[in-house]
């Protein structure tokens, strides 16, 4: 276990490197479950689960919310004079909390590390300081980035959305920060580029034509893709889905949608899926549906690990803790071998209530733990118990004789036909949609 | 203005033909702004609608609900003896309904029309019988078939899905029912065959393996498509999108998942999107987003017109009314030419208190009005206000100059992010939501 | 472990007495959880939890849903040529199973155990003749009645309402099947009586008066109390609030409404809640929210133990197995001090999919399990972890002091002003959301 | 028609006394509908509607989201030095706003109108400076105010509830705030004083002790209540409901909720509803259903005009632009014999992306026609139409004989039943919905 980073002081006094100590353990700045290195099948669970903390929540967010202004009064955020000293203090309190955490990744928009500016020289010169400060952390620590982005959402400029602006002169000025976070990535060796479309969708239908907004979204992902391309960038660009909010419809609704948008335009050889929990069941899915429906396509490349709040119609970002969603994901992750060179980035933010020291801590603790936890049960199911053979069985009647023909295209509908006319009515199989629930219970007490 | 058709037996007797009778009539069995031969542009109302009356909620449907069985007692369901004797005489009543409220069109699945059969000849023949009968009808009255489909979710041999089981003998056995429905269209000069994936979808993830029966589902619509060419059906195909129910999840979620499906197995040329909108309500969406997205892509083939209930959470099926819906919907037809050769089936059942027989012509009648009354307000704003010029505007800058170069893939990333550096802060533009919001209310009341 | 009983014939062959055999079990036909006799304080497992099977679910429905009829082909259904008989042969299913899970209690509505007739006499002969056969039955198993109802929402005269219908002829015919519910619930010692209001709400407000309606329910309740009071009822009365389905609207929406209501009409004395899952996600609560607004009034008096399916708007009445919502269902329970004489009951229904013989008992079984799980991790939490000292240190400021004379209504506004004015800004607390987050997984894992 | 009020600069030039034009007028700055002094029966359209503007969102709010800063630069927000300088000039701007728009009332939080203090003293002498000015305004323009009231959710002290909250300092602080709105509101002749509970519910059931809170709330309203009146308050307190947001729950639900807390407490006799409704929306009910449930106890006290978006889970506080809505509100209002002391409030913000200074003018115009156009309609239906008529007939049976002594509560359960006995089966009666929906169209196309 690695001694924490310090820098010009320290902004969490009192915690230290957090251990592992058991599901038997009351301390509560300790993993019940996360063991590093400890190893189901041939990979460590830090290898299966790649864990990233965000940036924006945890050292940008004070609690502001459309009600009220921030509660957490963050000693980095008041403790220099100018703009660029106080993100370089931010930078040290990031890497202190990383590495006292022990996650091996963090994810970052251009914004959440430097200086926003209106000027464009200057914006990319405040984003080129921080991004040499933070290739020095990493160097001393082994941090390492997940994932770069360009905030393209919060200046007013975006209000009408950024690459789907009616206004060219937007998708342009959009372009900027594309191109500086695409450098910021490559040159901090990041392992993906998302995009999130925060505001690429519509306010009202009245006033949108969204064939033209939609195409000139593929353009411009295409221009990225062409663009990092050409500076070196080898890792995966992903598109993060979202139905709504803040616009009242999103263009990337959902994986399916995002998916068939892919393919249409010839994207899905560089473009793949960051799937948030919170986003796929504001679109009216379930977490692990929307990452199956990425993973069938061979599309599903990472993960913001979040929960939204059921009763509640917008992104709460709650720091995952519902095991039955994190069983769920592993379930799909593991089926398709894990998920490098993506991983479980925590796009998660303390409840605004949430004020102590320790909580930001505890909030990530807790994450984590889900997610092994989650990871331990997944992968006892589908090792040690009958669940993947049930699953297979089912689909028996495909793998051989008529129903294989069918499957591989070689049946026409009259001979279909003529099969169904010579037997008699099928027999009935039960679904034993029961049988599942009560194992995933069962295992969960184990 | 025709003589209704009279079977045997009179079953609407009292009503006769309804009758335009403008605005501001009392009259409730009159209309009040479907006046099928007025021509907006150079076609009639009649032209722009063509309107279908479905044979299942009207003749089928008592009222039946999860909680309770049907409450109408409708005289051709217990005039006759036998299956096919009662099947007979709803044909006559179906006929006499269509004529005396003046319908061009109608729809049907096998099993409304003919009684069901576990015995394949035995469901064959009830069809082929019924299917004559209806064709004389047709020949009689002029009225034609918007598009047949087949029941692939009542039998409980279909719980399991149908094109989408897990067992091989199901598949087989739905395409007993669409080879027969195809050729039945075919027969009836069909303009459209419907596939509404009713069970196609999972009751729980835990037993599904969505990879294979996605491609199952591609394979048998590929199937169907190819016999259909083959015995000489040249219209569309069309896929009806439903996000859910009876299945927890099915697969034609919404229209823009429908279309990338479609797109990704090469099935777009033959394949288009019936929408409805209390299934885009149920996806999350209003019924002109789906619209929308199914025209965007030149894939809008025919529309369900009904409404849902905005705070319940099932397939309400109520008839339009509200006419911001119909409004909408036609704003979306005009600006792709028409919905020909689909029409505006109403998909619209009977509130299950309704249970006079003067409600079926009732509703009917504000369905039709509610359509027509929107294509009025749509074609005005859209020839006699500023709507499509304010909209056209708002895309000027992608009309010319480096913003249709950016459009037309002419430009690299680089090149966009030296534009907006040569240039200052974009200049904001409002996106004026509220005017066009003023601009419907102020057409409704013209 | 007693011996199961076995009427005429045996309906679930094969199936013996379901065992406790503790978590590492793998058979799936024995609990992992409920241990009936295992005391949890001063109480066993099965008098805190007071398990109940619904007769409506589990032995008359059969799989039906609004797109096609029932799945499952009970024995007891087909097995006599006349209503009362296989209402005869159904009851002697139902004590089979009874026995054979080991729960101490079942429940009915008057039509599920007798044959409903329009004619009233008829109908009052049907329901004597089964009552005195359940009660021999009772006599021979011990089984004992939770509750008892009248189906006041099946039959289509019911369309418009019962106790609110517009008509009074309804509201009268209404009260023949309450008071013969009433008399069978007293004479098989149930130990409270139900009112689900299936149809009490509207189904457009445009046709009604719902003042008057909700007087008549009054009227009705406290008509329907004061008869069962005279023929000696001693238990509770309860309600249980559903926000929609069947209808648009129904007025028992949730707790709060329904307490209210009671209150209003001085019904607060003989009546409680009977708080099911289902219905509290349903009206945009979790259960246990509904649960605590009930006991937070004395008015929690049992649960219809199930779950919804939280992508579906509609009642899926799925068996309950989230243990998160057992886990709050429990914690409210334990701190009123239990349940009884109310009970947990299975308002719980197979999927249609679900078509095994087994798997009534399987899902049985889960969601007793399920309960017994939320029993020992709730009772766990109150008892030896700090939860209950945390949520009580928040509110120790009204314990004493001014804060104390505050909350006994012995301070003024002024006053109130003052104290603000003489202290400084209050000292920021933490709501510590996340750390009871990361208590309850951590209890779920021991 | 007055001359606007322009205070040292004029803030909306170019812009100058909305006139009404009628509904053929093109102008966009016009009412279509609105005609102050237009009489519908003894009532002008002004005394019907009793318009109010409100401060927050259309002064204080510049298009902020969760995502992104505001977008609008009101020149009032610059264009002085100090704090109470520029809540000057904001009061200049209102009041030309007022007098152009021609509304008689508006609204105001004690933080719209003066600048915050978190010292005692200082906020409540911000607050009296700027009552002073703006009872000047009041009598130059002959505005009044509908309500006042205290924001008691900004501030983070308020970020776990203010009368609810778990620290009693907090609760002491909340009164200071709450004791110099209702001395402005005093002051300054307001008709209503309004509590919305912004942060009264909870963020997480975990930590929370729902009945204690509820205690204290009902406490803090009467406290406010006794205060209130021994100023010389003579108007109505007001709730105003809302489900949730910024909290996971807050405790004023819904009208419902509301209704059975003042009643439970003794609070009804003082206290009335102001029903908003995107939280009725919210709550999972149609705006209609909150206004009917407030008016159905006689506690429908005024309304905050606006409307949700059917698709987005938050309030997005939209302007009124369904008829449907307006016309549905309308009959509630009506029927009860109107508003008064209350009034129509726009608690409707502009979109993010309304940047124009002449859309808040648009918005509001069109609030204000959407609302007299409901008004027109529901009177032409209730005066000139069989509506109310028919909903009379419809309960005709309770009007006398043995209805009439069931509804007075004469009747018990086994008179009832003989009633049922003594005649046949209920005559079956269609509730005809689809008929009342009809006349709704005919009547808005009229
Ligand atoms: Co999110
Ligand atoms: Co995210
Ligand atoms: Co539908
Ligand atoms: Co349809
Ligand atoms: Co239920
Ligand atoms: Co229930
Ligand atoms: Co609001
Ligand atoms: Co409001």
């Amino acid at each position: 276990m690695s001694t924490p980073f310090i820098g010009k002081r320290e902004y969490f006094p009192g915690i230290g490197r957090i251990p592992y100590e058991g599901r038997e353990s009351d301390n509560p700045l300790s993993f019940k479950h996360y063991d590093a290195g400890k190893k189901l099948g041939d990979k460590t669970m830090a290898e299966h689960l790649r864990f990233a903390v965000c940036y924006w929540h945890t050292f940008c967010n004070t609690g502001n919310d459309p009600f009220g202004p921030g509660t957490r009064d963050y000693l980095w955020n008041r403790s220099a004079d100018t703009p660029l000293a106080r993100a370089e203090d931010k930078l040290d309190a990031a890497f202190e909390f990383f590495t006292k955490l022990g996650v091996p990744y963090y994810c970052f928009h251009d914004n959440d590390i430097a200086p926003d500016a209106e000027d464009v020289v200057a914006y990319e010169k405040n984003l080129k300081h921080m991004v040499a400060l933070a290739g020095e952390r990493q160097q001393a620590t082994g941090l390492k980035l997940l994932w770069g982005t360009a905030n393209l959402f919060t200046h007013p400029r975006y209000m009408n959305g950024a690459a789907t602006n009616p206004d060219f002169a937007v998708v342009a000025r959009a372009a900027v920060q594309v191109k500086a976070a695409l450098e910021a990535t490559v040159e901090l060796g990041g392992a993906n580029y998302v995009f999130w479309g925060g505001r690429e969708g519509y306010a009202t239908l009245h006033n949108t034509d969204t064939r033209r907004e939609l195409e000139h979204f593929a353009r411009f992902l295409a221009t990225a893709r062409d663009y990092g391309r050409s500076i070196g960038f080898k890792g995966n660009f992903l598109i993060e889905p979202k139905p709504m909010e803040p616009m009242k419809h999103q263009y990337d609704f959902d994986a399916s949608t995002v998916v068939g948008f892919l393919k249409q335009h010839g994207l899905d050889r560089d473009f793949k899926l960051n799937v948030e929990a919170n986003h796929a069941t504001l679109a009216g899915h379930t977490f692990e549906h929307d990452l199956q429906m990425a993973s069938d396509h061979g599309l599903l490349g990472s993960i913001d690990g979040n929960r939204g709040n059921p009763q509640n119609g917008w992104d709460t970002d709650q720091f995952p803790s519902d095991l039955y969603d994190t069983v769920g994901a592993m379930m799909v992750v593991l089926r398709q071998g894990g998920l490098a060179p993506g991983g479980v980035n925590f796009d998660a933010k303390l409840r605004r209530e949430s004020t102590d020291g320790e909580d930001l801590f505890l909030a990530h603790i807790g994450g984590m733990d889900s997610f092994a936890r989650g990871l331990e049960v997944a992968y006892a199911l589908q090792t040690q118990s009958p669940w993947e053979r049930w699953r297979a069985e089912r689909y028996a009647s495909f793998d051989e004789g008529p129903g294989r023909d069918f499957a591989q295209g070689k049946t026409d509908l009259a001979a279909l036909r003529d099969l169904a006319a010579g037997h008699g009515e099928p027999i009935q199989t039960s679904g034993k949609q029961e049988r599942y629930e009560n194992l995933i219970n069962q295992y969960l007490a184990r």
